[in-house]
Order: structure tokens, then sequence, then C-alpha cells
């Protein structure tokens, strides 16, 4: 067997990233379908069509790395979305639910900006120039979701929870 | 049974950090241990030292708070710390081995950056002043460590590994 390098790394990680975001894309609708707020709804929304996007950006990355597109247990993501469901399920009639589901949507998108953050390094330094292009769109659509996320918790979410 | 509030969402979510603590504690021995270069093996040490300091401050926010320090099982770092248990085993003799602690590493430090941007955010709202600055103290070095993790990745981990 050969050694593993950092091309193994790349192609393992990127099927954990391919599994997690297609977890996300049939969690979105729960989180949304719960939310009392409709405004948590909308972004919830939102990051679903965008989330679409990046599933399909992953699919070319997987074709310029010269590999099957293909899902790996990704139990760090199951992990995180366990405890947004953990949340609707406690929380359900309490005011303080869409709170709850915003610090959970906040947990799901810092996995994936560190993730992405370390394919498009790990990308770079293997060459795959249009790869590292890819991985930092959605790395950069995943940023502006925390932020969206971050600016309604302290605008309204909170308060209402408190 | 009364209605749940933020204050109840704040109380869980300190339990379910003081358990990933508690979790990251042990873990960060096992990936110095692991870890070829000595750089990332000094940080991992010094981050578990940290954690130390950190895990104070979380006895400190419940004697803020009025409640007894208390974990409850948190998934989402069970799932993250299992993702690094996975890279040791799988890339052990490999010169990606570095690279791959270090992006785990970075996945830790994300989710501990999600969760204390949260419980600093509802300490505030809840006029908890001292528990908000001592969940921003961790915050900031939660960030500094990852940033200095990022630095390692740039400067030498990625380059041995491909």
């Amino acid at each position: 067997m050969a050694e593993k390098k950092l091309a193994d790394l790349f192609y393992d990680t990127l099927k954990d990233v391919y599994f997690a975001e297609r977890h996300i894309l049939k969690s979105l609708p729960k989180m949304a379908k719960a939310a009392h707020s409709e405004d948590l709804k909308t972004a919830f929304l939102a990051h679903r069509d965008e989330t679409e996007g990046q599933i399909e950006r992953l699919q070319q990355v997987f074709e310029i790395f010269g590999k099957r597109a293909q899902a790996k247990t990704c139990e760090a993501i199951r992990g995180i979305l366990e405890e947004g469901e953990e949340i609707i399920e406690n929380y359900k009639d309490s005011a303080a639910l869409d709170a709850g589901l915003l610090a959970a949507g906040q947990a799901v998108e810092h996995y994936e900006i560190s993730r992405y953050g370390t394919l498009k390094t790990w990308a770079t330094r293997l060459g795959l120039k249009d790869a590292a292009t890819l991985l930092d769109q959605t790395l950069q659509e995943e940023k502006k979701t925390d932020v969206l996320l971050s600016k309604l918790a302290e605008a309204s979410i909170n308060a209402e929870a408190a």
C-alpha cells in the first residue's frame, strides 16, 4: 500500500463534507418549519437553496480532482444536527425556540467554515486552482450566513426569548 | 411546568460546553502525542493548559448564574473528536497526519467559537455582565488558537504533507 499523502486527506475530507452538506440540505426545511420567526424561516430556506448550489460545487471539485463524487459518514455533522433536533424537541412551545435554532444553525455554519477553509488551503497546495476558487466561493457564503444569523440573533430573536 | 425561557437555554448550553471542554481536555494530549511536528505538539499542549483555565471560567459562570456546574452529553463534540481519532488511526504513518490533525483541531476550535459567541450574547441579554466578560475571554482565546493553527498549516504542515 502506498503511503498516504495530502491528496488522500483532501479526498477523504471532500467525501466527509459531501455527506455533511447532503444532511444539512435535509435538515434545513425541518428547522425552517419549526422556527416561529418569519425572518428565521426565510433565512433557513434561503440557506437551503444555497446549499444545493454548494453541493453542485462539490461535485465540480470531485470532477476536477478526477474522482467520483462520493459521501463518507461524517460523525461531526451528525452530532451537530442532532443537537438542533434536541432543541426542536425540548423547546418546541417555548419563546426560546428560535434563539436555540439560531445557535444550532451557527454551529453548523462554523463546522462548514472550518472544513471549507481547510479544503481551500489544501486545494491550493495541491495545485488545484479551480477547485480552490470553488471552495472559496462556498466558504464566503458560509461566512455570510453566519453573520446574517448573528444579526438576526442580536436584532430580535434573543429579545423575544428573554 | 413553567414555559422554558432563554435562561433555560443558556443553562442547557453551558452544560453542553462544559461537557465539550472536559472531553477536549482529554483529547488534546492524545493529539499532541500523535503529531509529528514539534510545533504542532507544542500548540496542542499549550491549548490543553488553556482549556484548564477555560473550564475554571465555566465553573465561575455557573456560580454567577446560581447553578451547580454540571455536564450534559454533547453529541457534536463527540462526533468532532471522533473524526480526529479516525485521522490518527488512518494516517498514523503518513506525512499527511499533521495536516489532518491540524484540520481536526480547527474543527474543534470552530465549534467552540460558535458556542462561546452564542453564550456571550445570551449572557449579555440576561444581564449577566460578569459572565459575558468571562465567556468573551475564552472566545478570544479560541479565536487566537484558530489563527495560530491556520498559520502553522500554511507555514509548514501542509507543505510536508503534499
